[in-house]
């Protein structure tokens, strides 16, 4: 019976598509299969489903249909928002400011940026992940050109106050431009980009019950961006690339659903989340929250003291529950986690520390197995390691 | 009854994924639904399928697997053939040669590469598309470091003799490496590139009914290619971003069958295009074959001079057929067709021609179909346009 069980906790990773999401897109691909750059009729109905999939994206981030580029995904996103900024403000400036807990995507790529003549400065964080406004603000330059700010961290959730960056920015570095990867956020929280002084913002469909392969770019209506593919000037010449349609519809099935149900599905969570927390918290000794209680309901990490987390994952997985010893993010990565060791994490707690990410779909009988098993593995294994 | 008909003529633009192709993505997309990257046997059994993909592609390719890098399509796998390797090549020399009926992804990509400080010849076709091989060997220099030839032209099904290149390279442009955009062949004529001294080929999965949104980049092993994208280190650093293995499961279905049937398929699209062709000539004065009998059988460009060819598909479109007036891949483009221009055609050859694509779900009985409305629409227009 337990064998049979397959409890996903680690949908900070990936999610599993729903029905709907899987309808929608064979709907697609057996009725407006054609290309959209065709002229003919079977063309402009696979053009209208793509545009109207885009309608509903904008619509979730009450912006323009316009101000929304698909791309293959978070990390193209990210990459077409950082080097396309750039190469388009080339004279505005070479200094860029980015948070020390980004993820690869954003920090990899700025990395690169810093050997082709940019000059990064690393916004730290504190214990339980937030950046600080002050030392923000102490970074920016008259010639800071871009600044990278995450909504919220994919390992530990916390969420940043991104609606406070633009007008700090304003005074020091009125040439900057805010992008922010939402890849963790997106159908979470409602966010408003235009609202919050954000120029471009990166989305990903595969983080909410959508397919892989896609994500978004929103870029603020006036602000420039260059394309860092080049062929035959798709959407608005910014992405060249045949649509992904049904790719694309899918993710609007999937954002739709996570929009409908934003407020009940956060509430959801949130139990799960405390739950989970608290029984740990009351069954299991010397275990430490990484993050605080502000942090996104979606994601709960702890560290088991004294337990390598890879250890404790494959104990959790031989019984049907999969977490996570990180970000899956980075391929395999055998390194220490970057934002444990930017939040200040000692030793043992980054190697004691397993992720726990929350879907809707999941339940609380799920959180309640996971709890027995899991206060019978930590102690199985400390017995063992200690023995 | 005639107006229920869809006869999709319009394959080189794009195809539909069939119901093996559709299936097969479904079953990953419920049962490997994880990140590839995550630690536990559900990421693993994601990456299984994924890696399993990849070895039917490379199969197809009679390639090893780690030469295969998957990426969200045709004109990501151009892009990154082109300025990864520049990139990595950067020493090597500065000078390209690429044929002036390449795809906009790659005629494009070299453009913008001018602009970086590298210098293009462009290589001419002849009237049926064809580069010529003295010319060709004309303009290697020392420094040329990268020959771009297509394998099959995407506008009059012209195919080059790929396998002539790299003798000819060895000889005057010992440091260049051979990249063939195969985007129109790759299913349709087995190709080895290994064999036959191709160092980078790309293809992709919508070309042959597997789903929009993935592609291929070959890289044979030694030839060193740089990311474009920076982040995760996923696909062994060259390819950041989570792996969409439903769509990577997609196209290796869509692979597997067609170099299952691959002959059949040939042999089958010829004797609709030449039964399409051969009605055309009997029943259409004033018409131009573009193009040669040496063409692939999936593609037929005809001028049917004294007509615009888009009148002509939107007369047939009521009727329900779709055909193309050039390349769907360049959005909405309304500039003269460059592999038409560069093929010496004159204006009135360009502005009349239509590309008819098969794929081996079309019938016979569609092509007679075809013909007869073919003649009356033709008919029709000219007594418009002259009456």
């Amino acid at each position: 019976m337990e064998n049979n069980r397959e409890i996903y906790l680690d949908n900070s990773a990936t999610t599993k598509t729903t029905k709907a999401v899987n309808d929608s897109m064979i709907e697609v691909l057996e009725k407006a299969y054609a290309n959209p750059s065709s002229l003919h009729n079977l063309g402009m109905k696979a053009e209208k489903a793509f545009e109207s999939a885009k309608q509903t994206l904008a619509d979730c981030l009450s912006c323009t249909k316009d101000e929304i580029y698909i791309t293959s995904g978070g990390t193209e996103s990210n990459n077409l928002a950082i080097f396309g900024y750039l190469e388009a403000a080339k004279r505005k400036g070479k200094h860029i400011i980015c948070t020390g807990v980004e993820h690869p995507a954003v920090y990899e790529a700025v990395e690169y940026a810093k050997t082709q003549g940019y000059e990064a400065d690393i916004l730290g964080a504190d214990k339980n992940g937030y950046i600080s406004l002050d030392e923000f603000e102490s970074l920016l330059r008259e010639d800071t050109v871009l600044v990278c700010v995450m909504h919220v961290n994919n390992e530990v959730g916390a969420i940043m106050p991104i609606e406070k960056l633009k007008p700090i920015m304003k005074k020091k570095a009125t040439n900057a431009a805010l992008f922010v990867d939402a890849v963790q956020s997106f159908g979470k929280i409602a966010i408003k980009p235009s609202k919050i002084g954000v120029d471009m913002m990166s989305a990903s469909a595969h983080k909410i019950h959508g397919p892989k392969g896609v994500g978004l770019l929103y870029i603020k209506k006036g602000v420039r961006v260059l394309p860092i593919l080049h062929g035959g000037h798709q959407q608005s010449n910014l992405r060249s690339g045949t649509q992904n349609v049904f790719g694309t519809v899918g993710f609007a099935t999937a954002a739709s659903e996570a929009y409908k149900n934003i407020d009940k599905n956060y509430e959801h969570v949130s139990e799960l989340k405390n739950r989970l927390y608290n029984r740990i918290v009351e069954n299991i000794d010397n275990v430490v929250l990484n993050g605080d209680e502000s942090a996104l309901p979606y994601i709960l990490n702890v560290s088991f003291i004294g337990i390598k987390s890879e250890i404790l994952l494959h104990a959790l997985e031989s019984r049907g529950i999969y977490v996570s010893t990180g970000s899956a993010c980075a391929s395999n990565a055998p390194s220490p986690s970057r934002t444990l060791l930017c939040m200040g994490k000692d030793k043992k707690e980054i190697e004691g520390a397993v992720r726990f990410s929350f879907s809707a779909m999941n339940t609380k009988e799920e959180i309640d197995y996971t709890i027995k098993v899991l206060t019978e593995e930590v102690k199985n294994i400390r017995k063992y390691v200690r023995g």
